[in-house]
């Protein structure tokens, strides 16, 4: 039996799709949309369709942007023949904070995970492939994750991206910074170890 | 500096308003609602308009309803006799769970808290005494909560009420002070109720 007036229970139950939230919170973010100001609610749901309606992915690098083309690809100051690239847009927004990057991007929107069903083709490597063949690129860093999928999908790239005869990289894997030998996974030091650099 | 497309730094910022909710929650949010399909985010978004234009107090005890009274003070297997003041709706939701109670309600909309400016003319309290003016009612049944606002409203409510010669009640104490009802269990709840008293 529902106790909840129906858009009421509605809200609840779309509130309890969202990850990470539970019935109890979902029924107190529910309350929460109708005490506050109408204005304040109904702002709330158009930034929703604002999001969904203007934002799509930009043309070139694949990362979500409003315009035809993101501001990072538009950037005349980015060094345009440097492009990183990650499995989605946080990621983007990850490597935009260290504020140590100057190139620009390619967004995959995945990883390669053939148990879940996804192939080269169901992420953006062809737009990948299209812009070594039209623009000037002198290096391609590859910074998937170092999961599983995010290694597969690395090296997929590496052995795909070879004819062109370009620099292509991967970032880094070691130990985290402030990080403790002692508690670093073995995995991670023996990267760290095979990933040595002279001083 | 702004990492993030306009309407997705919107839509975070949107879901950072919302309690408990921090900033990396927000993100992880927004993100969410980006890659969900389109219709699912818009359904999202139409269930927060629906409730705010379609949901209202109920006409009779003030509690959330789409239609001109509510499902329970239409219902002729309640008994319209007894009234149950609560504080919120969420508290009409907790006392229904326990199924131990088969009177009516009346919802506060809150409980008075001078240091907050709220008086007695800030919560429903005219729309109960109307009511009792006009209802044939046999008790009132105080359920405010047992924290310092929810005490005052009680104690409040049993002086205000006395002239009219209803036997006044208060939820007994089986509800851990400082706790609110909304979080209470059932069996707790249903304790409360059965142990009620005459004030």
């Amino acid at each position: 039996m529902n106790f909840f007036a129906a858009p009421v229970a509605k809200l609840i139950e779309e509130f309890e799709k969202l990850p990470g939230i539970g019935s109890k919170t979902a029924q107190r973010l529910a309350y929460h949309m109708l005490n506050i100001p109408k204005e304040s609610a109904l702002s709330f749901a158009d930034s929703i369709y604002d999001a969904r309606e203007k934002v799509h992915t930009c043309a070139i690098c694949q990362d979500l942007t409003e315009h035809e083309t993101c501001r990072i690809c538009q950037n005349p100051k980015r060094d345009q023949k440097i492009i990183c690239v990650v499995e989605s847009p946080k990621d983007v927004i990850a490597m935009e904070r260290t504020r140590e990057y100057n190139g620009v991007y390619h967004v995959l929107h995945g990883a390669l995970s053939p148990m879940d069903g996804i192939g080269p083709g169901e992420i953006r490597i062809k737009e990948l492939v299209s812009r070594l063949g039209t623009e000037e690129i002198t290096e391609v860093i590859l910074a998937t994750n170092s999961t599983v999928e995010g290694e597969a999908t690395a090296m997929y790239l590496a052995r795909l991206l070879k004819p062109f005869q370009i620099k292509i990289t991967r970032i880094a894997h070691g130990i985290p910074m402030g990080g403790d030998l002692e508690y670093t996974d073995e995995i991670t030091l023996a990267k760290a170890l095979e990933g040595r650099r002279e001083l």
